[in-house]
């Protein structure tokens, strides 16, 4: 059918939706159609996409590779739906996840199915960790985000999102982030905490944590304070869980953020670009040793969305070869030399530029300005978001297939934003 | 990829997965294809579906009028993933949902999409609740299921699955169930412990509840029972939040379970069905003036999944007019005529009839019996699978749309292990 | 000093006491001395005493021979505060109390020293419990009343004092106390909620109870129904703890308000009169195979209040024969066949008998009428309280050393207030 | 009687206590009386007191004058229990406490009585700014003390006291107290955690604080950083409790501990001295505006302990003039200026001299060692203990009214245990 024809402004999801609907608000028109980094709605706008489903295209919209997967598949009655049921992509993806991904990096993990979304993945973790430990609290740290639902909630920074829990959220311990605080060394006074019996802080089941924080606004940890945090855990028996939502899947150029680190977690959570088309998908790695689940002690009904493992297998062709990480370094690298043009070009925005691989942004300090340079790079052509407690931070997160002449293109569009908002003459958008 | 020559036993998932699977062990074959009410392994032997993705697969498999929408919206480049985006798909979705199922049964509801599973929806449903009402407790009844999640999970029964949490499950207040015990008024005993200030039971924000419990085992609430759940909430302002995730989409007979009960729930939990075709997908339906949530108050990677309303549209079809609706109920009839035989007929399962529309049951008090008729039905061509506390529940969710001669057969093969089990000598499984 | 010339009206409390002040509105007079069964006030009124300092007086006011042994200590320079050091009284408490309670009825227990209060005791013995058992939630029950801090005030049913803690209460599960409603086996009902594991009770650490709840509205549960709860508790390796702080001490006739139940209860509680002079004392009964605290793992600065320990080995005196207990049983039958009477003879009331030794009270079902009742008394010169979640009963709970003469003179008093008001014309007060 | 011919020896604590029994381990003879400083036990042996009942006998042990006042009470027949009764020394103290502490400090404050100990005080100090603010979390410092029931349980720090719970202990958030670690700035931690809306600290009901921990280690915080702990309350709306149970009444040289901070708290809670003598007995100030109790919302069995009313009246005498203030202050300097000398003289003790008035301790980094030092005063006539998570501090806490003749005797004990623990030829002891 043809949708465009019937839906050609935004009144179906003001009048039907939900008051909670907020992307619709920050770009408000109707996506049509969408390629590799580019989408188009249905009045024929394109747009340079440095979003990215929020981290859940890091292939890119619509892969031809993978569409053409998805059609074969339904074509040939694959079961979309099947639970936890053997079924062949299913196999296919654990198979081709352990060849490429597990073993050439030497990790040795199963893969628990928990649910198709990030929010799944770090229940489980959160879950199993307990229960081996016998332990209850979880230390958190300052500006996480690792999900909605009540488990993981309790263990996300935000207080607006933490208000709409509507109970107080408990088992959580939050401590500060590398970096939290000029000067103060947030590994020491962590460690202090955690082995002082009189400090108050409980021993705790797991540190989770994200190794670049997206949500939090664009914070990268230091391999160095990562390395440290793993030998705490390691020290007192604490989970060490690395919720590589957002982070993994190549987004700051290897395939798992924290390979540099040189660290081996006890749980990895993956989803958003897990499945590299964008549909709901999400794993647990657990360590052998703790993976003592009983069968059927966690469940789910969309743990088996056929369609995500064809293109999650299809998705792991990238990391074959070392090729796919180094163009991702270099693209890295060609998108912060420019950022950080743009913050000496224009210190009206008392900007900072954030993050690592292509996980970027840069922080502004002038309240608002951030959100007023999104909006006008969307009326320019470009879709960006803002994260970070008071949406401080323009965040970067093109698809990581995205070519330099986009990357280029989408930062004249930032530039040009920057101008406008500025108040220079300039400004073209 | 032709899957089949890849993988064509269990080994993979064996060494690879998690202990935590469970239905590739209740079920150990991989899965193929699969149309309507039929499945098909990759050694060529064929299944009929009386478990219907344990409820997510209402409209069969692989629905030849789905498939097509799937694949012309794939080969227009349509946007897989969009958060929660404007899209036609959304559009379409809202706009269908609006017109034919709540339009015409007067029900006045906002739209949430809370992420893509039921669990999702459970925790947004008791976020709203407690968020409106300003309290924290929920009340919950015996042998609920409402998620694997931590808030979910704490309105859950199930021991086995409430202890995987690894912390204590608090803010619920478990109450009987309608028929709990034989002779024993669960609603006045409720209205009693609400009422009474000295109760220590505290007013609570909800109560939530499932009008036919199916993995509880297939209990049935009555039609005066929810009423009067809905007056005793009414005069207390309490949320009463009917989760339909698994009762819902027709499969007691009705889109919603609770039409004929003729209460109007305050929040409605769908997922399981919803989609039409088994991909991932959930909303909740509030009514507008609690829909008190801020923009992004609740949100999620996979609010977007346009595949599963692409199917969702075209599965809200079947209910344009009462013509589905109908057929549900004859068919049920035939079903429960025959499993009301078996109980006569073979004493020895000392069995009881359970349920509602094409969600039905035969409750077995011998331990054990229920799961080993399952497992012979399985053999002999048929899958089932079983629920309740002890799995003492042999428990029939085939698709909505299976023929009277797939019923038959199905229920063929349920006689003949039952035969088997008890030692009858013509059992031909 | 003198303080009656200091302090004449009510004035000071209204000042400067805060709102939470209770009893001085409902006996607003300042009493200046008190003996046996009778006070005074500043006014030179004097009042019969049937509320017995809400069970803290069961030996009555200011026994002469507890006057002499606190004067001797005090002059012998003895320690009056000693933490958990040894001092003579401490000694002397601990032998006598093994030697007159516990060797005697074949008790073997542990004596904890859990700071003084009702609600210390209570904390003491939910922890121990949970530490024992590893379990966190407690069974109480409707109309429980158990103290005021946090872990107490949890397993308390009252619903006024609940909100006072300001957090959701948690980790108690609130079940039906015996005779809760008409025709309703509660304790079937608890054995079926512990015993399925789809019930959404989790298996608890302890059943706390109190025999005859006095704040609940005098309920007593049967000896039948106690056997059959520290039967259900055995079976599951459930704590069963006894809150004797009210009902102990002999005011249900026994020392033990549950020895004629034949139970062996893990842990008791004792306090309100185990000084026997009413000055703060607690202590904690614990099977020594439960005694596993490490020493200091529960502590407190006033578990050494040496004039209490002096007045407490005195009172035991009362124990070493069974003419107290008879004494108490036939006061109690006396007592109790005026209260029937007065309940046929004035059907307005509404009214129904309770409890059990001297822990007596009139149940009626006429909203305000028992608290009317009161007041008047009060003006009669006969101090009464109501309990229950609506105040609804008035609850008798003289000194046990009251002779029978006083009893029915207050008696007397409580005929004429229900005389007056009901609107009788014969009414004396 | 004369409970010395009774008990000679520490069997009967040994046979029928508790295990948690621990004073009576550290100082295993039996104490006979106790007058000023000083006690004496069953064998003749007399004791310097460097511990005060852990700080509950500030004004020494058996006060002459309070010992005539408690003789005259008991004789006059007046209420020992009132539970919250008007009483003439309940009024009496009422009026002197006003008259003589709050009145001349331009306090104004409503006096609660929240039950006789401690943990009763913090309970309800926890209660009320909850209901007041309607928040739940409540910030805890590192290393506090506040007692042992569920409530103050959760905000105390030590981890072998948190562990006796027997629950998670949630609704606190630990924070690093004044100097917690050396140049860290833990004021601005605190007021970033707070402010910063992404930092998983929710808004607080209040701060609770001992100015000086007594538990905790003796660690005094400066009057600079609880003046900006106020600030950082007031800017957001945050009750400030100060827990003055062990640094109040006097200890750290004025009447209240924070006095010289000039600042003023929401909530003061103050027991152990309060009595004069050591009887049970414990307040809780509350501004007038937050002072919202309904009647009766907390109550208590203890509440109205007149033998300690009359006692506590009487003790207030010293509060007349400044004469007892400047006492304290002349005191604890003789006292600070001989254990620096220690410090110096035996760098082996690895030692800090930490305290307020006449609240002081020696920290060593010597593990086991302070605790060996007081072993050895104990067996030298002193009555001394340690404190800290490690019990690292030997803690200094002689009755105020002790004079410098004993002080000198009793340094001269601990400094000849310390030459014996480090092995110095020259020990006497």
């Amino acid at each position: 059918m043809n949708y465009s024809n019937q839906h050609t402004d935004m009144s179906v999801f003001e009048n039907l939706e939900s008051s909670v609907r907020s992307y619709s608000r920050s770009f408000p028109t109707i996506f049509e159609r969408a390629k590799g980094h580019e989408l188009w709605d249905v009045n024929g706008n394109s747009y340079i996409d440095f979003f990215a489903g929020a981290g859940a295209l890091n292939y890119g919209h619509n892969h031809s590779d993978m569409q053409e997967r998805l059609i074969e598949y339904i074509q040939s009655d694959g079961l979309l739906h099947s639970l936890d049921m053997a079924t062949g992509p299913r196999a296919e993806f654990l198979q081709t996840f352990h060849d490429v991904i597990l073993e050439p990096r030497g990790m040795d993990y199963k893969v628990m199915f928990p649910g198709p979304t990030g929010t799944n993945t770090v229940e489980s973790a959160l879950k199993i960790a307990r229960k081996v430990t016998g332990r209850e609290k979880v230390v958190t740290f300052t500006n996480a985000f690792h999900g909605m639902t009540i488990g993981a909630l309790s263990v996300t920074g935000n207080a607006f999102k933490r208000h709409g829990a509507g109970i107080p959220l408990t088992y959580s311990m939050a401590m500060p982030y590398d970096d939290y605080m000029d000067g103060f060394d947030s590994l020491n006074y962590l460690e202090k905490m955690i082995e002082d019996d009189g400090s108050g802080i409980d021993l705790p089941a797991a540190v989770i944590l994200e190794t670049v924080q997206g949500e939090g606004g664009i914070n990268a940890a230091s391999f160095e304070w990562l390395k440290k945090v793993e030998e705490l855990c390691q020290r007192h028996g604490i989970f060490l869980i690395i919720d590589d939502v957002q982070a993994g899947c190549g987004r700051t150029g290897t395939f798992f953020s924290f390979e540099k680190a040189g660290i081996s977690p006890d749980v990895i959570c993956l989803s958003k670009s897990i499945s590299g088309s964008g549909l709901p998908m999400a794993i647990t790695l657990i360590k052998p040793d703790y993976d003592q689940w009983g069968p059927g002690e966690h469940n789910g009904t969309f743990r088996g969305n056929n369609l995500a493992f064809v293109t999650a297998s299809e998705a792991l062709k990238y990391w074959k070869s070392e090729e796919f990480s180094t163009s991702i370094q270099k693209k890295s690298e060609i998108f912060q030399k420019r950022l950080h043009e743009f913050v000496e070009s224009y210190p009206e925005l008392e900007g900072e530029v954030r993050g690592r691989g292509l996980m970027l942004g840069i922080a502004s300090e002038k309240p608002g300005l951030s959100g007023q340079i999104a909006e006008r790079a969307f009326a320019g052509g470009l879709i960006v978001e803002t994260s970070g407690p008071d949406d401080e931070v323009l965040k970067f997160l093109p698809p990581l297939i995205i070519d330099e002449e986009a990357i280029t293109k989408g930062l004249d569009i930032i530039e040009d934003s920057i101008k406008a908002v500025l108040g220079k003459e300039e400004a073209k958008v």
